[in-house]
C-alpha cells in the first residue's frame, strides 16, 4: 500500500505501518539504510527492510538486553557491545555510573551517524569519555580477547546480511574467551513463535559454550510478534540468583520497562517456550 | 493489498495477514462474521473486522482467561461465561473435573453455529451436559443473578458494537452480584502500549467494585501489539498467593501457554504498565 511501510515476518504475516515522511534512504557499505517518520512510531529506523529501533518502543529491547546482565553481575567495570550502531545499548550502560569503560565493534559507520542525525535521543552518548567505539567486523574483534570484559552485549540485526556471522558457534566461542571468569553475554535469540527452530538451534549453541544459559523473554510491539527471546549467558552469575539490588535501587527511576519485577519474570516462559528450549513445561533444566 | 487481511490496530499500525481462502462471510443479526484460511494461522474468525480467535494461537487467550481465575479459585463448581461464542474458554473450563454446571450467555448464536462448524476443535464442548448455552445479551442475563457463580469469565469484543456494555460500571456490579461470596470474575481490559486510557479507564471502574483487582499480561501474536491486558477480580482470593497447585498437577500436561510459573509471573508487571496502572513501579498498590 501506498503510504505505508510493512516488515513481513514470515512471507504470510508483517506489521504494517503509516509512514509520513521517508527521512533517509541509502545503500551503505553492508546493507540498506531507511529512516521514515511515521505517525504510530516517531521516526524508526530499517536496515534491510527490516525494523531495527522505533522511537516509541525502543527503550523495551534497549533495557532489556542491558540491565539484566549488568545488574545480575556483581561488579562490572568494562563492556564491549557488539553491532549496536543505534547507540541505544551504549545510552543504558552510561547510566551505570561503576561502569569505566564502554567499548563498541559497529561494522557500519553509516548507521551510527544516521542515528546521531535522525535519534538524538538514542545515539546520545558517542561523546561520553567512558565510550569507544570502534568501527570494525565484530568478530574480527573479538577473536583474539582473552578476560577482557565482564559483560559483552551482542545487539545484533537478525542472522541474515552481516549480522549472520554473529550467530555462529565459533562467534560465541570468542566471546566466551573474551570474557572474564564470571563474564555475562546477553544476545538476542529470536522469536519462539514464528521462528522456533532458530531459537533451538541458537540456545543449543550457546549451551554447548557457556555453563549457565537463561532465555527470557521481552514484549516489544515492533519486533516479529511482539515477543522476543534474549539469552543471559554466564560462566558463573545466575540473574535467578543474583540481583544487584542497591544498584538497582539508584537507577530504577529511569527505567520504562525493566524493574525488579521484570528481572525475574522475564525468565518465567510460557509452556511452549519453556517445552521448545528445555523439553519440558519446567522453566529451566 | 488484494489476498490479504489488515486488522488496524490504530489508523496508523496494523498486523496484515495472507489469505487462502475466504470459507464464511456474513451479516449476522448482531455484527459482520468472516472466517479466512490462512497459511500462517490457520482458520481466522473476524468480527466487525477484527481478529477473534485464529487456530494457531486461540490457546493463549483462552487459557490464561480460563485456568488463572478457575486455580485461584479453592473450589469452583459453577461457571458462567459472558460472550466467547467461540467455545475455547468453555472447552478450557471442561478440562476441570470438579466443574459442575458451566453456563454461557451469548448473544449472537450464529457465532457459535460458525464455530461448530469451522472451529471444531474449539467449539468442541457445546455437547458435553455440564454445558448449558444461553442465547442472550449478557447484560440482561447477569443483571438478576444473586450469589450463584464461583467464576465468571467476560470474553467479550472490543468495546465497540454489541460488546461496548460489557465494559460499563453497571455491568461489573451486576457481574460483582452474581457472584459468590468468594466468586472470581476475569475479562480482558485491553493493550496497554497502544491504549492506555482504555486499560486505565477500566481498571478504575474495576477497583471501585471488587476488593482485590490483579492485571496480568498475556503474549497473543494476532491481538493488538501482541501483548494483552487481563483483569483478575476477587472478592476474596488473590492469584499471587492462592494457587490449587494439586489440581494444577492433573492439568498441567495439557496446558500451550499457562503454567505454574506463568500464573505468577503474567503478574510481574513492565515499569510502563505498572505506572499507567497504579502510578509506581511497584507491582501492586
Amino acid at each position: 500500500m501506498k503510504g505505508w511501510f510493512t516488515e513481513f515476518h514470515t512471507p504470510y504475516v508483517g506489521i504494517t505501518i503509516r509512514i509520513k515522511q521517508h527521512l533517509y534512504d541509502s545503500h551503505s557499505k553492508y546493507q540498506k539504510i531507511d529512516v521514515f517518520d511515521t505517525p504510530q512510531f516517531g521516526r524508526i529506523l530499517i536496515l534491510d527492510k527490516l525494523i531495527m529501533i522505533t522511537e516509541k518502543d525502543e527503550y523495551i529491547y534497549h533495557e532489556m538486553i542491558t540491565h539484566v546482565p549488568l545488574l545480575t553481575h556483581k561488579r562490572p567495570r568494562k563492556v564491549l557491545v557488539i553491532g549496536g550502531g543505534d547507540g541505544g545499548v551504549i545510552r543504558e550502560i552510561c547510566r551505570h555510573q561503576e561502569i569505566e569503560q564502554i567499548e563498541q565493534a559497529e561494522i557500519d559507520e553509516e548507521v551510527i551517524e544516521v542515528c546521531k542525525r535522525f535519534f538524538p535521543k538514542v545515539a546520545c552518548e558517542y561523546n561520553n569519555p567512558r565510550v569507544k567505539a570502534h568501527i570494525t567486523d565484530g568478530f574480527a574483534f573479538v577473536k583474539n580477547k582473552e578476560s577482557v570484559y565482564d559483560v559483552i552485549i551482542i545487539d545484533s540485526t537478525d542472522p541474515i546480511g552481516p549480522g549472520k556471522i554473529l550467530f555462529s558457534s565459533q562467534f560465541y566461542r570468542y566471546v566466551y574467551r573474551a570474557l572474564k571468569a564470571d563474564g555475562i553475554m546477553t544476545a538476542q535469540i529470536g522469536t519462539p513463535f514464528y521462528n522456533p527452530t532458530h531459537v533451538k538451534t541458537t540456545f543449543n549453541k550457546l549451551k554447548k559454550i557457556f555453563p549457565v544459559v537463561r532465555p527470557y523473554m521481552a514484549h516489544i510491539p515492533t519486533y516479529t510478534d511482539g515477543y522476543y527471546c534474549l539469552a543471559l549467558c554466564s560462566k558463573k552469575y545466575d540473574p535467578l540468583k543474583n540481583f544487584a539490588v542497591k544498584r538497582y535501587k539508584t537507577l530504577e527511576k529511569g527505567f520504562k520497562y525493566y524493574n525488579q519485577f521484570i528481572h525475574k519474570g522475564a525468565f518465567l516462559l510460557p509452556t511452549y517456550v519453556s517445552k521448545l528450549i528445555y523439553n519440558t513445561n519446567k522453566n529451566k533444566k
